[in-house]
């Protein structure tokens, strides 16, 4: 799905890591939630409250989530998931285009 | 405005510059279209075909738009007009927040 419908945005960007990570909230009528998000290069690691599915859109970015050994790259078309109250580390080389979608 | 309902949202962003200015689409029902956008540091020159008012939803810019001579900044809660069929050139200090809004 290359498009998300009959949905609300939140206009204002969310800006992390001095704008080398940035992203927009999308809202759907049933209450959940998805950011639309760039990440520069760069290495970043960010919490979750509620598990996450991010789905890459472009780019690349290699990941390793709490309590795991490996990292993992992964590249436009694949996804991977964060479980809720964890957290994920980033290797980003050059620019990743994702999307996440919170899990209730 | 701080939020676009019932829009659909084009997933993959839109790179420009290296990822240093990236932006999504967001269709509306009477077909007219915006984006949102982020740019960080830099200097940067866009052409336009349909007129463009930019508002501003964070951080500043200083505009000069084709065939005027006085460089402008903005800021949040600002917006300014490019002509279409026209440029326009960025300076942008530390990062701008975006919406821009293609007029028939």
């Amino acid at each position: 799905m290359s498009e998300l419908k009959n949905v609300t945005v939140i206009k204002k960007a969310n800006v992390y890591f001095d704008g080398k990570v940035t992203s927009r909230a999308v809202l759907f009528e049933d209450g959940t939630k998805k950011t639309l998000g760039v990440m520069l290069a760069g290495d970043y690691e960010f919490n979750t409250d509620a598990a996450e599915i991010m789905e890459m859109l472009g780019g690349e970015m290699t990941v390793l989530i709490a309590g795991e050994t490996e990292w993992k790259t992964y590249q436009e078309g694949t996804s991977f998931k964060v479980p809720a109250n964890s957290s994920f580390r980033l290797k980003v080389p050059v620019l990743a285009d994702y999307c996440c979608s919170y899990v209730k």
